[in-house]
């Protein structure tokens, strides 16, 4: 027999090559004339450069790296400032930061479920809240998406510890979870919730506090919320946030963040240079808010199918894999980057745009926008 | 009922303490006095003001964050200029950047298993990979320490697809796996050989080429490395290394990286910095070596138990966890950061000092970090 022990892997890229689900990386250069709606930098902050500056500067003053695991050498006094912020600003009494917000999901959902217990699952959550409830070793249960009865019932029938995850925007049509409802499922039910805040923090909230401010939930007893960093604040890495003693817990138990490398310094710079220019321009928030909104109007108003944006994330119905990934490379053509969204990344098999409203997008960018998606529509 | 879902939380943190395991962060300055044996920092490349310079142009040119997943906006031309320069450093078709070597942990081992394989798995391996085994739904089969006999019984017993995977240097007692020997044995069962890095890149090989170079496996038709960007390189971050058709199944199939963020721009720049620094100055491989051995016999010599390194990292062993707790401890008091390893992070139940050496460290400091360990050693 021939040593061949990857030639399964052929036969799989032959099988993706048929149904036309390649997926190739497209290294982007620093400067480009294509209009960005295919990022998560919601703020515009990324390369704001009081932002950049302070990456710089952290990178300069601490090191590039943290040198080791948080509990060993990897925890400086420049973790402690991001966490003590970011806590505040969100309104909870700790936060944890992470290497990533897939880790983060990971760190709070294995350390606070385990063997025995029951993890409650939307159907439309993020993937590293799927691998977090594998590892987690937990009994999962998949909700259908957004339907807090289904979480009661499910709550109702178990016996023992439990915990409801979401995510509190979803990532690929832009909408929200009902979260009071879910909080008060979980209330009624003595079980824990865990919601998963990438998409609202910077966004929704007075000030871009986040999706559990919104919801008047954060800071309570039983809620804990994780976030990233690499989105509206334009950095890298994630957060846990929740009581004090959650957050020593996951010190104490969360493998991805013990095992891990601690978050570099230039990262946790940056957010925090974020954190406080959003604290001094809270109106970036609500203007992120309402470019979505627009974009969402004057698509609707031309016809297009999207569903109403609750954050920043507009998506967009196309008729099939195929026509959503010609559509996005002729808006790329047009000079617009958006994306594109199809199985298997999308259980539910609807392909779609994905538009991202930046709170720096101007009336003008909009409407460009709006003319190119309309422009380059496939017949539905 | 009260609503009280986290109180199971104060009783586990409860028998932590009694058992004196309780874990707490120390953030550290800036600025230290102390003498850095704790950190993962194998070369002294993270403070490098070549490197540190690196990491600033970089976060200023591209933005602090890489904005999107990889396949969307995160993949920028100066991400694919370190996978390209990884690749040919360290021998590779090949390579893949992911933000954390944990996260390229997982990526591998869940994209090149799954379901009806078999995973074996050496029992001193990393928490990554133990996390990455439970994710991929294998079966799974844990072999003693670095036995490849126990490797061959398994990969024999198993028919199908099959993966060995192995730290290369194990982070704990810093000695090696034997990469010849695993590799002739996967070879004769047509398994592939996954070999975890971390500790080999930078350190092992001519110019610090990694272990799988310095075992001539580099670039092996069924091989497969992992590595880490925060530890020799000083930065923050992972790779996988492969074959080209191996790296485009991760792209195609890897979760931690399809839906994690880019690595921001910081880091990658500063990697890249260190990678370029070290071709130029490939000596600085064979002096953390050096010093590694240097330690190890000084150590030795004054009658302390150590294990002999194979890598950069030297382990003295103490007779008790607490007792490991307070050595470590009055070796911060007299000036020095040493690690500190007991239960549950070994799985041996035994507990020993972390020592690691530096390619920058001078004799007179190897000699005061001698003196300090044998003076605050516990008596056996």
């Amino acid at each position: 027999m021939p040593f061949a022990p990857f030639d399964w892997i052929d036969d799989e890229a032959r099988r993706r090559a048929d149904a036309g689900l390649v997926r190739t990386l497209r290294p982007r250069p620093a400067e480009t004339e294509l209009l960005d709606l295919a990022s998560n930098d919601y703020l515009g902050l990324t390369r704001h450069p009081e932002v950049t500056a302070a990456a710089a500067r952290a990178a300069c003053r601490w090191g590039a790296g943290a040198t080791g695991s948080r509990l060993v050498t990897g925890s400086t006094t420049l973790h402690a400032e991001l966490e003590r912020e970011l806590a505040e600003f969100c309104g909870f009494e700790a936060a944890l930061v992470l290497s990533s917000g897939y880790a983060a999901n990971l760190a709070a959902l294995t350390a606070l479920s385990g063997r025995g217990s029951l993890i409650v699952s939307d159907a439309g959550n993020h993937a590293s809240i799927v691998d977090g409830c594998r590892l987690s070793r937990a009994e999962t249960a998949v909700v259908p998406h957004t339907d807090p009865e289904a979480v009661r019932k499910t709550l109702r029938a178990h016996d023992g510890r439990a915990l409801a995850v979401t995510d509190s925007v979803f990532s690929v049509d832009g909408d929200a979870a009902p979260l009071a409802a879910l909080a008060e499922v979980c209330r009624a039910e003595g079980a824990a919730l865990l919601v998963d805040d990438a998409h609202g923090l910077g966004v929704l909230g007075e000030g871009g506090r986040g999706a559990l401010a919104a919801a008047g939930l954060a800071g309570g007893e039983g809620v804990v919320g994780t976030l990233t960093l690499s989105k509206a604040l334009g950095s890298q890495g994630g957060a846990v946030l929740g009581p004090a003693r959650v957050i020593d817990h996951l010190v104490n138990t969360a493998r991805t963040f013990i095992f891990d490398t601690g978050l570099a310094p230039a990262a946790a710079g940056a957010a925090l240079g974020s954190l406080r220019l959003l604290r001094r321009e809270p109106e970036r928030a609500g203007r992120a808010r309402a470019v979505a909104t627009a974009l969402y109007e004057q698509l609707t108003a031309a016809g297009l199918v999207a569903v109403r944006p609750d954050a920043a994330v507009v998506s967009v119905r196309a008729p099939s894999a195929d026509s959503a990934v010609r559509w996005a490379a002729d808006c790329r053509t047009a000079g617009m980057a958006v994306g594109c969204f199809r199985p298997p990344s999308v259980p539910d098999g609807i392909s779609r745009l994905r538009l991202t409203a930046r709170a720096d997008l101007t009336d003008a960018q909009i409407a460009t926008a709006v003319a190119i998606v309309r422009r380059t529509a496939p017949d539905a």
